[in-house]
């Protein structure tokens, strides 16, 4: 391990360098005009790959192609076998006038690398990458075999991942996957991130009168569908935040003293995070702190409304039907039809039968968790530890991350989310950046986390 | 008036002859490619109020012109002066396609006249002209003097209408406005419109975070507007379909006895109302009918609702803000302004400190009405009842008519709604048409009103 750690010491600047060369692709994945750059950085991603020693290929897809780079030719099925995925595509780097440096000509300003696509994803997976050299390059045997999956259509949905994993579900067998692209709460605060939110969408359609109706000559005596639909979504939540459709609750796993010790650790100061919503006040559902309410609870929200006139001034009728676009993020064990299917019987229920109410579902998706007291869990722990020297957090992240649950579903694998981004690294914004002591940290954690990995899914240890 | 109702009857023929060649004009106010016919219009309606006897000018205004028509060349200051107010723009007569003959090619079907503005309103005052007419050519002294104000701009707005009568407030100086330019309730079924309904439109703005959200990142510690503004909207009305803001009903006049008894005298059916609405069940304030409803009660309508996300799909965000425009329909003797600053109050009130709450405030218009226990209202009853035979209603309409305050505001006069149009006449819609029995009806009216008026409002009868 001192050999590889001393490796990556030692050709700091180098990797630094090869960043920088990563970097100056354009691999925007959502726009036509960029297609051969894509298709450029994944070639030049491959070439990397196999100087630094790995056996790769750029696998065609109906979309774009997918790095896949491997530590052995073929498998020893002695060594456990774990998947790196990242993404090489990036976001577009619109409004160009507002990044003080061009978004692909990086650019090192007080210890940051300053580029679009740094910190999400590349920066975040050529660590990983850089950590492997290390082992190969050094002749340091690797405790275990790795592949590396490095997508390019993250950005628009990964929707060539799911076939390829079902083409390659055997090649690509293993015992966990290890990803690296979500945060730290802060510099030199590393973090696992143990569990996403799910979510169900649900769109509500209030039928009134047949068509818009004069509200002089009508008005007082219909009901108004606008009306009838804020009166249902008022009796979604009640006013201390608590969600009142029966049964919604019912599989939420509660916080354990752990968890909530972790979220107390996390650095917090609620007048920095009111002043960066913008918003009058802080809400949430009462008896859990911002934090929690974000990331460890459940929500109804309302992500739309319409009904009626919407124009300048006013048309005085009553409209015909009000729609809402509702999302629910969950958090384990809800389910989203389940939750969706209560929501439904709820509103029926509660629908007065003066108007007609349509509910259509939308898109789901299963939270998901890592038990923080897993051996994997555990394993990552022990690596963040020792690449960053302080005690990482666990922490829960309030959005989905559906490639995980990609994994879970079609290798029965769970992710390991090791982030690296921080809170200020402009993701998906103007003068996105990486902060090298990150991306170093990021090298050292990928050095110690193999043998910890490889130890933890053990069949003599943990009985498999 | 023995002459003058032979008149009416032995040149009905002409008479319908005549109206066909009036709604042959498409004089759509809204569309600039018609401003010329508009203008024809006016000129041949001059020319015809010249051909009937009357002193007849086109008063050019900044919008269409109005034709002025006396049955005076210079006024007799003994006799009581009324005006006729009646429009000889149309609405648009679009979709064509809709129509089963061409819209300015009328045609008489089953006793109907069809043709865009036959009932709306180049029928409704061709009556009262008519009825002049007859006075005049017969040599008939009339007991009154009578000015016809017919304007070229209600179906836009009438904005020039209150600068004219400004302008020539002396000259226009009179007892009494008549109006026929509402609806009876059915063929025979003349009826006074004694009351109209106000308005006061608002525009509501919850302002939550300073820009939309990631739902999931966010969701769940920030209040989301869309569901605040839901929650305010939900409290403004119970169950039962009675407003909720403090005050809002202290100025209501209530229903007399005579009045309900009129409203349980208007032909309804609840089956065949609610058909027309095509609303799934009917709903109003309880312990009001339908027609007491929408026409004597006061309401708050939501006419439009705007926030967050629209499009197809669904957008994860906690939306920045929104929006709901609204209007209530006022009732004797409520007042717009006071209503928009109790409801403002109500809202301040009810709003919680998690969002920003800004209310705008739209137009306003104050609620009308006669006493139909009025001299000058039971002289039009008795025209009515003179003129179709049967018992008149008296009713309220739930919408407002802007001209009524008009006059009232510059010349301090009332107005009498003396309706003529069908429920089935297509009023804006393809096919409009007008009954010829409630033409010829409305002619016989015209010419018994003027005796009852003049008498209703003498000097030493009623102590003025």
């Amino acid at each position: 391990m001192k050999k590889v750690l001393t490796y990556l010491k030692s050709n700091q600047t180098r990797f630094v360098g090869e960043l920088a060369e990563y970097l100056k692709f354009p691999s925007v994945s959502a726009q036509p005009k960029h297609s051969k750059d894509v298709k450029s950085c994944a070639n030049w991603l491959a070439n990397h790959c196999r100087v630094i020693g790995l056996k790769t290929k750029v696998v065609s897809t109906a979309g774009h192609p997918i790095v896949v780079a491997t530590t052995f030719v073929k498998r020893n099925s002695k060594l456990p076998h774990f998947l790196v995925y990242g993404h090489y595509d990036v976001q577009p780097p619109e409004p160009l006038d507002l990044w003080k440096t061009p978004p692909f000509q990086p650019r090192i300003v007080d210890g940051q690398i300053y580029a679009r696509g740094a910190s999400d994803n590349k920066g975040q997976h050529f660590a990983h990458l850089k950590a492997v050299e290390s082992y190969l390059k050094t002749g340091t045997p690797l405790p275990c075999e790795i592949t590396f999956v490095i997508e390019g259509e993250e950005e628009v949905g990964s929707e060539q991942l799911e076939p390829f994993l079902e083409r390659n579900s055997s090649a690509l067998a293993c015992d966990a996957v290890v990803i690296s692209d979500t945060g730290m709460p802060g510099k030199g605060r590393p973090a696992l991130t143990y569990a996403l939110r799910g979510i169900a969408a649900l769109e509500l359609l209030v039928h009134g009168p047949a068509k818009d109706l004069h509200s002089g000559i009508y008005g007082g005596s219909v009901e108004n569908p606008a009306m009838a639909l804020c009166v249902l979504l008022a009796k979604l939540r009640d006013a201390r935040g608590r969600i009142l459709v029966p049964g919604f609750y019912d599989r939420v796993v509660l916080l354990s003293r752990l968890e909530r010790r972790q979220f107390s650790r996390l650095p917090f100061d609620a007048a920095s995070f009111q002043k960066l919503l913008g918003s009058p006040k802080l809400f949430g559902e009462s008896g859990f702190t911002s934090n929690e309410q974000r990331s460890a609870r459940p929500t109804i929200e309302i992500n739309g409304l319409t009904s009626g006139y919407q124009g300048e001034g006013s048309k005085t009728i009553v409209p015909a039907w009000a729609r809402a676009k509702l999302t629910c993020r969950l958090v384990p064990d809800q389910r989203p039809a389940e939750i969706a299917k209560l929501l439904k019987q709820f509103l029926r229920k509660i629908c007065p039968p003066t108007v007609r109410l349509v509910v259509s579902q939308g898109h789901g998706a299963e939270p998901y968790l890592v038990s923080p007291e897993s051996r994997a869990a555990r394993a990552a722990l022990h690596a963040l530890k020792s690449a960053f020297g302080s005690e990482p957090y666990l922490i829960r992240e309030g959005g989905s991350i559906p490639i995980v649950n990609q994994f879970k579903r079609v290798l029965g694998v769970e992710s390991l989310l090791l982030g690296l981004a921080l809170p200020d690294d402009n993701l998906h914004s103007p003068n996105e950046k990486f902060d090298l002591d990150c991306f170093f940290g990021g090298m050292r954690m990928g050095a110690h986390l193999w043998p910890e990995l490889a130890e933890a899914v053990r069949p003599s240890v943990n009985g498999r």
